[in-house]
């Protein structure tokens, strides 16, 4: 079995817009072992996208295609499939009564033109998409002297498109016998040293031709490996896995962090919650975003309290009750700064814990040279400060700093409390 | 002219790699008047990849093909491109000396293996590429009754890539006669309603065969149009766009907010800007996303002084002076509950206005049912409470809340003062 994943849209043809959509998708594809051979994107034009769905219908048994299933006039993708297939659009009744029910849900009239979106291929079926207008479409196009290709059309808006890949796709491909040959996959997440340094720091895993494989790669100042393995069971995979993944933890120590989607602030969460301990976080000149991050986590209603987001000195007094004097002797740029910021926090939001990062850029003439920024974890325990080097690629600087942040306050837990 | 970006390799199909290489060619190649219709991406396969480069020879005028150049067995991009068009693969003496160059300057001899990226297919010239091992092949392949076709291999390594693309492929379709036909755009950004309500506002301008093409589509809630016209010369091209954007300002009013890469932050940053005011913004719920996004507005630096992030109704009254009998009397959701958060935090960071969103989740018990949310934004001229229903995906509540949030302070900022 093999698989193409189409993306329909002039915002992807144009550049204009990155498409992530073909990529989650044919790792989901994948995971159910059926190999994705092509990606294909066209513009919103009908007869080049009819073009695309005819030739993927022959040399692909499924298909996959992501946008175009908008209410306007250029939302294209059923009047392609339609076209492709020679199978006239009929107005769905189910997809239609879905539509005017998102609206209501929204309090809203449904305009005229979203009775487009309840059209369908003759002989398809609608694909619900609980949160959104666009139904989907499925449609299984027969072949001569093969099985049928399976058609699978979501929306291009990605929380729905994973929403519909979970709730119809993902079984529907099951039951035509996808995933029969297992194919899995463990993701190791590290940080703290560069991508040639963590594969220096390997036995020879991470080369071709090995099973089970092992790719590394750094997305963000977090380097990823990933070991694959085939075989007839998932327990036959995960046993060639297993001992591949505790090799590289052995060798790499405390610089893996977590596994799957787990992002340092979810291990810092999950750390929190276990010891049953709250965490506040102040940050001056990054914008915000490990509060960000920390209230987007996984499950962190409980430990994260919240923070404060300063982008000034100006501030220091005001809101955090740091005073001028103390900045003035120690400087901006210093470990009494960054500790002055975490315990005010602290205080402020009644937390066992407090992280403080900045400033960020590190202005302060007192600051050391080359230039440097500070981070500081205060608890219980005492107060942990550090001091990294303020460098790296200018639009990855903010992202390394709140990781660096995130990893002080994850170790520091790790040690102090058990 | 038309154009076709491929990228090659089995990273990208299975979905280990996103591919971000065909999203910055395409943005180059449009830049000189050549339009993008298709993206193609296949796996490490010859047969596949050869039939791949021969649909698009055929379909487009332009190819840029990415990856497959390496020295390793599963780089076949050169022998895909002699299989397609019928030309075997010779050694090129030039390319040879430059790849033994890049070595001798890394002071290592070079292995024998990649001796294989010196061959060319018939009739090809080498894309000199300064910094890599792998020479890129330009080819143009005669087709009957059209012009050539221009065909451009270049490595996936997106820093070499670029330099490649600066240094000799933008030039060569530059003397093709590419850019001699003027392609312009114009995008405008939009807020505040539903992008069937949008296309439903305007004239009959979202049409197929029109021109200039105006394309309409929503990205995280809010909504874009673009406006496309080609020409003989820019100023053509700028002045058949004029008239349309002046109708869509007309019909669309205040929702437009921005145009090109303008968010909805920027537009308001840029707004205090011009009024020499100051904005701090305290959350209640929605992760610090208003903090973070104007952290990094455009020149954010100077009115942006920070703000509050509080996850808990806890921390209202030490974190945020706000009393729990306040709070307690009109409930979490409620206007003098949003307009008390923004005062305390307006008062703390001494700004000219403070912007104040939530509850997220609207949890309290004394809500309004369905849910719904506020929105207070206070300053010199007094204050103004929204109340938003708590309706849409919830991957994108916090999202749409923080523009809705973003949209209350531009709209107010935008009466109030001039």
């Amino acid at each position: 079995m093999h698989a193409e994943i189409i993306a329909i849209g002039d915002e992807i043809t144009s550049g204009r817009l990155l498409d992530s959509n073909s990529q989650w998708l044919s790792l989901r594809v994948e995971e159910l072992g059926i190999r994705v051979l092509y990606h294909a994107t066209v513009g919103d034009e009908l007869e080049p996208c009819a073009d695309v769905f005819r030739r993927a219908i022959d040399r692909a048994d499924v298909v996959v295609v992501t946008g175009g299933l908008g209410p306007t006039a250029d939302d294209l993708t059923r009047e392609a499939i339609a076209e492709a297939t020679g199978r006239p659009l009929v107005l769905d009744p189910a997809s239609l009564e879905h539509i005017r029910g998102i609206f209501a849900r929204r309090r809203r009239d449904m305009p005229p033109r979203n009775e487009r979106q309840a059209l369908l291929p003759t002989g398809a079926r609608m694909i619900p998409n609980p949160e959104g207008t666009a139904p989907g479409v499925l449609l299984e196009v027969p072949r001569t002297d093969r099985p049928p290709c399976r058609l699978f059309a979501l929306p291009g808006v990605p929380a729905e498109m994973r929403e519909m890949w979970h709730g119809t796709v993902a079984g529907e491909l099951r039951q035509a016998g996808a995933g029969r040959r297992a194919v899995r996959y463990r993701q190791l997440n590290c940080f703290g040293a560069g991508e040639s340094q963590i594969e220096a720091m390997l036995p020879d895993l991470v080369r071709r031709g090995r099973s089970p494989r092992v790719g590394i790669n750094a997305s963000r100042a977090t380097i990823i490996l990933r070991i694959t393995a085939e075989g007839a069971t998932d327990e036959e995979c995960d046993a060639a896995i297993e001992p591949v993944a505790a090799t590289i933890r052995d060798c790499l120590g405390n610089r893996v962090f977590g596994e799957g989607d787990q992002q340092l602030q979810d291990v810092l969460v999950e750390l929190l919650r276990q010891r049953r301990r709250t965490l506040a976080v102040v940050e001056w000149g990054t914008a915000g975003l490990v509060n960000h991050w920390l209230g987007t986590a996984a499950g962190a209603g409980g430990p994260f309290l919240g923070g404060l987001v300063v982008a000034d000195k100006a501030a220091l007094p005001t809101a955090l009750d740091v005073s001028a004097d103390l900045v003035e002797r120690h400087g901006s740029v210093s470990a009494e700064t960054a500790r002055a910021m975490a315990e005010h926090c602290r205080r402020r939001f009644g937390a066992d814990y407090a992280l403080s990062i900045g400033p960020f850029p590190p202005l302060d003439p007192k600051a050391s040279e080359p230039a440097s920024f500070f981070v500081a974890f205060v608890g219980p325990n005492g107060v942990v400060a550090h001091e990294f080097p303020y460098a790296g690629h200018p639009e990855l600087l903010p992202i390394l700093g709140a990781k660096r942040a995130l990893n002080v306050a994850r170790l520091a837990l790790g040690a102090v409390e058990t």
